[in-house]
């Protein structure tokens, strides 16, 4: 399994990337450009809880496993170094035909998302599965000109809120998927918010390169969630304008109330929301990615919610966080 | 959980040691000392596979769990920095007294040790088990001055070979658990090898700041394992007297056959194994470890395995790899 997950990754970012070692030793060696700061973020992808073998492509798994932690990378402007990846298979998989074609497929999906994004998968550590369940975790090591990662803990009051493309678009296909409950043939050149996210690791870049951000997350959990988190970090609270929410084509099959509540609570689109002083001037696109003014951000206050959704009528209601908690209970 | 796993690593190390930005953001931030290169690894501990919860105390799981990832740096000569922790529990096992204890343990065992290595517990992820089984897997991010980190591939003929303390403990310990089948007491302040290895860190940082070694590598799968693994990487072949291996006191519990079985195929004793030039002169202890001679590398030769096992009365045989699977089909 380690000589297949070498081949699938031949390396050949490494030399000018600062890896100085790869797969094979007791720990790979990263050598971070000087002046700067190396970032990590590990993320689970674990079967029946992020992703089910019987409905999602397994190249849909596999990008989606790296998906998640350059999400991470991206929310902080970090420009990725290297993947590690822990992944244990259960055993009568590797026995099956299917089974390798399985692993053929999610190294395939890690390996094209990898390769877009420069991404060297350097180490990691294989097992059996204890279960009849596919288990990964991902560990995503990047860099940042030192002291200038963008935080979720430094937004201030005045500041106007922004989040990149649209909203609601996986959690709109994803709903789709569990009601046909069928094998999903989506393949990643097509627009596929749940199954093929785009990590916007050129907005963090830019975000952080031109200094327009004064704080930044990434849209994994939900905007009600994420947006709470944002706030709590920065001691800081946040109004949001339904109306001004970008929702995904995708959801445009759904009633406007669910449309409205997969953009606020879907979680999974991996978009960023970030924040900006009053006084900057923010650019209709950022690295070819649309961005949208959400709200703002402002003092916290006894009487006033942490997050608070304005809709179409002006009328002010308390969001509350009601995250996207992955495949549990659905 | 999070905020439990927050409370249980205050992070005392923090400030010092080149943590910029620990649990809390979307990636933590890791400033390492100048001129000095990261040294990840990642390691899979796995309910049924690496443990067994009826069983191992969660100290000895939490501690093992982390001694494996510090292991690999001891073996390039690494000093931790940082670790990560993704940790998956099933959802009963929170809802139980029981099962907060088991948390609680877990963690206990796992912060002992990152204190005594001087290690910080900067992020990692957590989730509900798809199944009735903890998952966990631990990242440890360590550094090295440039260039100067030992590695597997470097042996030379010529080299003489040591290993650090003693061989076929944790073997022996864990053949007593599984034959016992009833929960064990072991306390981490007595000596127990499989429950609490103790990684040889100072014997690596030693061997690296005095340029001792030519090459190094831990012996978690066991001396037939790991040495194959390092002539294999040095293109070498290696020669191993038997009676020079030091066997651990708990084999004399043991058939003479099944100690040596233990020492050489045991696994999980988290020793390391280094070579040194033969005009070396290699201490009898390093860092308060004892340090013994057990054979030499020689030039690789089509008609001699790549590791020959010579016993007490002079008799080569080939050593085949044949280490620790963990708990499979045990």
């Amino acid at each position: 399994m380690i000589e297949h997950i070498r081949r699938s990754f031949p390396g050949n970012f490494a030399r000018s990337r600062g890896i100085t070692l790869g797969i094979g030793d007791d720990c790979a060696i990263l050598r971070p450009p000087r002046g700067h700061e190396v970032l990590i973020t590990t993320d689970f992808s674990l079967e029946n809880r992020h992703f089910r073998r019987d409905l999602h492509p397994p190249q849909s798994v596999g990008h989606r496993c790296l998906a998640r932690g350059l999400s991470d990378l991206a929310a902080m402007g970090a420009t990725p170094l290297a993947a590690f990846l822990s992944l244990a298979l259960p055993a009568r998989l590797l026995r099956l035909k299917r089974g390798q074609a399985w692993l053929v497929g999610f190294l395939e999906g890690m390996r094209t998302l990898a390769a877009q994004s420069r991404t060297t998968l350097a180490g990691g550590d294989t097992s059996e599965s204890p279960a009849d369940l596919i288990l990964a975790d991902i560990v995503l090591v990047g860099t940042a000109p030192r002291g200038r990662a963008l935080r979720r803990s430094t937004a201030r009051p005045g500041d106007q809120i922004y989040i990149t493309g649209s909203l609601g678009g996986a959690h709109a296909e994803l709903t789709a998927l569990l009601s046909a409950n069928r094998p999903s043939k989506a393949k990643p050149h097509d627009v596929h918010p749940h199954f093929y996210p785009q990590p916007r690791l050129g907005v963090g870049r830019d975000l952080l390169r031109r200094r327009l951000a004064t704080s930044a997350i990434d849209l994994s959990d939900g905007l009600s969630t994420d947006l709470a988190h944002l706030c709590e970090s920065s001691g800081v609270r946040a109004e949001v304008n339904a109306a001004s929410l970008p929702l995904h084509p995708l959801t445009q099959k759904l009633s406007q109330n669910d449309a409205l509540h997969a953009a606020l609570n879907g979680g999974e689109d991996y978009e960023l929301l970030f924040t900006a002083a009053p006084t900057t001037h923010v650019p209709k696109k950022i690295a070819g990615v649309p961005i949208t003014r959400i709200g703002s951000i402002h003092r916290p206050a006894a009487n006033r919610p942490r997050v608070t959704l304005v809709d179409d009528e002006g009328r002010r209601n308390e969001l509350r966080s009601a995250g996207w908690e992955h495949l549990a209970g659905r």
